[in-house]
């Protein structure tokens, strides 16, 4: 239990800690009451009961201790930097004062690479260097610290971006950088002409889906979307928050998290029945948190049926760069569109970023969408909402054109590049394959191979008395059981229960982030936590 | 009126202008389409008639051409870059060709200082350049590219920063750099307390309105905001968006675009008169499009109806450092309540950017809010808003924090920072000062001094004959002026009508940006154009 007295004792001028900011300690409490407050069952918040903060040396008190607040809002949740990130925050701050039977604890919650020891890219960080600090390029000293063509392509960017990174470009973004993403997606789809009209830079392809959810989602029409589940809970948030309803269709974990066509049809026409009006798919492929790559049927499948059923189909391929399965490839939904004939026929918007991959630049917030068969109309809203957004971050914006456009053979960046690239791709497919070997280990634990992303999301079969201890608690059993492995073992894993799964099943999600060195203590640690507890409830 | 068939014959393979990019021709074609779409005098969208884009080689059509959209965002208008920008677009595309009578597009619609030659602060991006590549501080050759203490301040951010600009942040921000923005704010208000944790580092200024809206404007409850007229349109525009109404409050043109509390307190009863429930009030200090300071007394009055009538003061503060007016000077919301004894005794959210001010980063989208007075429940809502958009972009929240702590006196950078911010900061106002004078001897025009922000708002008196015209193209007179404006000088303003303004007044905001060098032609061109336009609708 939090006990207040203890820091008080501690903030006392002369003892060790009385350094420690007095905002900390509010920090704690704060989010000691966040903790208390979300349900991971139901996704309802529990008020904090009317309790406000007081600064330890001013009395402050306000006639209303309540703010009417948008439900809408209350309502979202997003368990990737929920409640159990509430609580190893915390623990992150006690486990220096020796409070925890571990050292350290592991952020596998979220995926985020250059947190947890990732490399960033050479060639793209020299880029963003010089763009930053153009002066460089006159330094006699610069061929010492940059690679000719490093040098060339700082250039042509300085002219392509007038103004440079501090100066809001067109809202869609920087013309000659939405060009050089268009002539990338067209050579990635072997030829499918990409418009550059049709690409919009984003912060982000978060960016994009709260545009595409803004932009579709009426207030008092009882509209909806199709969204897998397991699912990334930006999709449940988001439609929380813009007031639509989420219609899951359930991947089939005995399929390797395949998607069965019928199912889908099956989910629409049930909401269809209910009086929802469905109004577009999301498509996460590779899939987070599953990492299954669709097969080109199941594409077509989807397509067609956005086709026929007035759909609007949001193709999140974020983790197109993150596919471990050697029988398995990534072909983006705009390509197998037009092979089969309906590019243009229907709103497609594809999302990609600069967040995953295996340049896994997350605090860059890059990115683009793609977006055809939207009548003209639509387009000029779009267009309006990025107006009034301004732009997306131009630091972002030109990491998203070298993303899609690396060095090239016979370029003296080549082979480091490559070099790079080759080293994060075959780790993350070797800690992929160790993590999900070890998890199917376990007693009681399944985990489909990670085909793609950076997860590895593992059903857990518990025993009644820890689904009732949980139940005590007002916790999910499996968040209950993620609430256990931080605590014993420092271990941040996401419960499924965050994602959505079929009722009755438990999963959590973990990254295969952690370093190679660090990986095997990891396994070890969850391991023997898993055994204990399965021991405890039995 | 646009010729279709011009382009085509452009385009055959061989003419001079093949290589146009048939993308080119499309966004010309939507560019026009938007043009004729959004009407701003009444802020309607008249829809495009179902028209849908065709390529030029291939046979799109599909059964929907009607996409069902938000009827929010429909409704949301956003000025600074809407119609007579769009047209703007064309010309600067046609101005080459000599369609025109003028050789430039000269920009003056938005705060974009950097796009039109105002240099970055050299400390800010030599500092950004080595944070996105650490390795310049290994290589020997350093010393002679940064001074020690940019070096030494760049080892220190990579330390606070884990993981670099690559890595998510916390979502409400790196807590070393929120504890360096709060530090700075307690120097810049004399030492009224700021806590760390109050301060929400932004992708700018606009996601913390945004975030506001979203939480306090509930659905279908009639909630309203207080916004002054003329008003930066981010506000009416995401009151759109978000479903809230927006209530004026009329800033008064002839006591200086002062404010006036009791208008402020008539604004209200009114609004409560009509059942609307105002939740809060922006406030712009200094303002836009306006430039005024407020009084003390002014923020004194406003913060006392707030604490009275349970509104949430939304102050928007991201012009702070630019007050030219010596009589001036800009003291904080923050300050004004502490002093008044009201601070955390009801809710102010206070806005800064980095896009403002003399360093001109608008491209970097930075930007911070500090947060006081909000009850616990609230705070949690912000702090899960902030967690489903994972993190501010890291480059953005080094470039607020580095704002915020400028090099100190005696510092390796600081003469050169000096020099940089009292020479941007110095022609600023000599340009206000230039360009307000010769707006003030053109005949119908007056214009109040531009005490702070970039921009200059004259008052427009059009003869009737204008008037009538601007009606028959179904055009604001103030809209209708600017158009013309734009098409016989290359000029770009907005019109006052995309801020608001006094029914029957009219008005249109320009930046006083172009260069010194630039902007006594662009004087020249506008005073005979204004003398024309009179001469011709006299």
């Amino acid at each position: 239990m939090f006990d207040r007295r203890k820091y008080r004792a501690k903030d006392k001028p002369g003892s060790a800690t009385a350094q420690q900011p007095r905002g900390r300690l509010l920090q704690l409490q704060r989010l000691k009451r966040a903790v208390a407050q979300t349900s991971p069952v139901t996704g309802e918040v529990m008020p904090a009961g009317g309790e406000f903060r007081k600064h330890e040396d001013e009395d402050r008190s306000f006639h209303g201790s309540r703010l009417r607040m948008n439900p809408n809002v209350v309502k979202a949740q997003y368990a990737v930097r929920g409640e159990i990130v509430n609580r190893a925050k915390i623990v992150s701050q006690e486990v220096a004062q020796g409070k925890h039977p571990f050292d350290t604890v592991v952020w596998c919650n979220i995926g985020n690479p250059q947190k947890v020891g990732q490399q960033p890219i050479t060639f793209i960080r020299q880029l963003l260097s010089l763009c930053e600090y153009p002066q460089l390029l006159d330094n006699p000293a610069v061929t010492q610290l940059f690679p000719s063509d490093v040098c060339e392509r700082a250039r042509a960017l300085i002219a392509d971006v007038p103004g440079g990174t501090g100066s809001y470009s067109e809202s869609p973004g920087v013309p000659a950088l939405r060009r050089m993403v268009a002539e990338a997606v067209q050579r990635r789809d072997g030829g499918c002409k990409c418009d550059p009209e049709d690409i919009y830079l984003l912060d982000g392809a978060s960016a994009g889906v709260h545009l595409m959810m803004r932009l579709l989602l009426r207030p008092a029409e009882n509209d909806a979307m199709l969204v897998p589940i397991p699912q990334y809970p930006l999709y449940s948030a988001t439609l929380a928050l813009y007031g639509g309803s989420l219609v899951p269709y359930y991947l089939d974990e005995d399929q390797a998290w395949g998607l069965n066509i019928d199912e889908l049809k099956k989910a629409l026409a049930e909401a269809r029945r209910k009086g929802q009006c469905v109004r577009a798919i999301a498509v996460i492929n590779p899939g987070n948190p599953t990492g299954q790559c669709l097969s080109y049927e199941n594409q077509v499948d989807i397509i067609k049926l956005c086709a026929e059923e007035d759909l609007v189909l949001i193709a999140d391929e974020v983790y197109q760069e993150n596919v471990y399965a050697s029988s398995k490839k990534f072909t983006s939904f705009k390509k197998v569109a037009t092979e089969t004939g309906l590019a243009y026929k229907f709103p497609i918007v594809s999302l990609h970023s600069t967040s995953k991959g295996f340049i896994g630049e997350c605090g860059r917030r890059g990115g683009f969408m793609e977006m055809i068969g939207f009548p003209d109309a639509a387009r000029d809203q779009i267009f309006k909402l990025a107006s009034i957004n301004l732009c997306p971050n131009i630091s972002g914006q030109i990491a998203t054109s070298l993303m899609m456009n690396p060095p090239q053979e016979g370029e003296p960046s080549y082979e480091l590049y490559m070099k790079e690239k080759t080293g994060i791709l075959e780790s993350l497919k070797r800690r992929a394959t160790t993590l999900v070997s070890s998890l199917n280990k376990l007693e009681g634990v399944t985990c489909n191979e990670a085909e793609g992303a950076l997860y590895a999301f593992p059903r857990i079969r518990l025993p009644a008395r820890a689904v009732e201890a949980a139940a005590e608690q007002g916790k999910s059993p499996d968040g209950f059981y993620c609430m256990e492995m931080l605590m014993n073992t420092g271990i941040v894993v996401v419960p499924g229960s965050g994602f959505g799964q079929k009722d009755g099943t438990y999963h959590f999600r973990t990254t295969f982030l952690p370093s190679e060195s660090e990986i095997g203590s990891v396994i070890e640690r969850l391991s023997k936590f898993h055994a204990d507890f399965l021991k405890k409830y039995s």
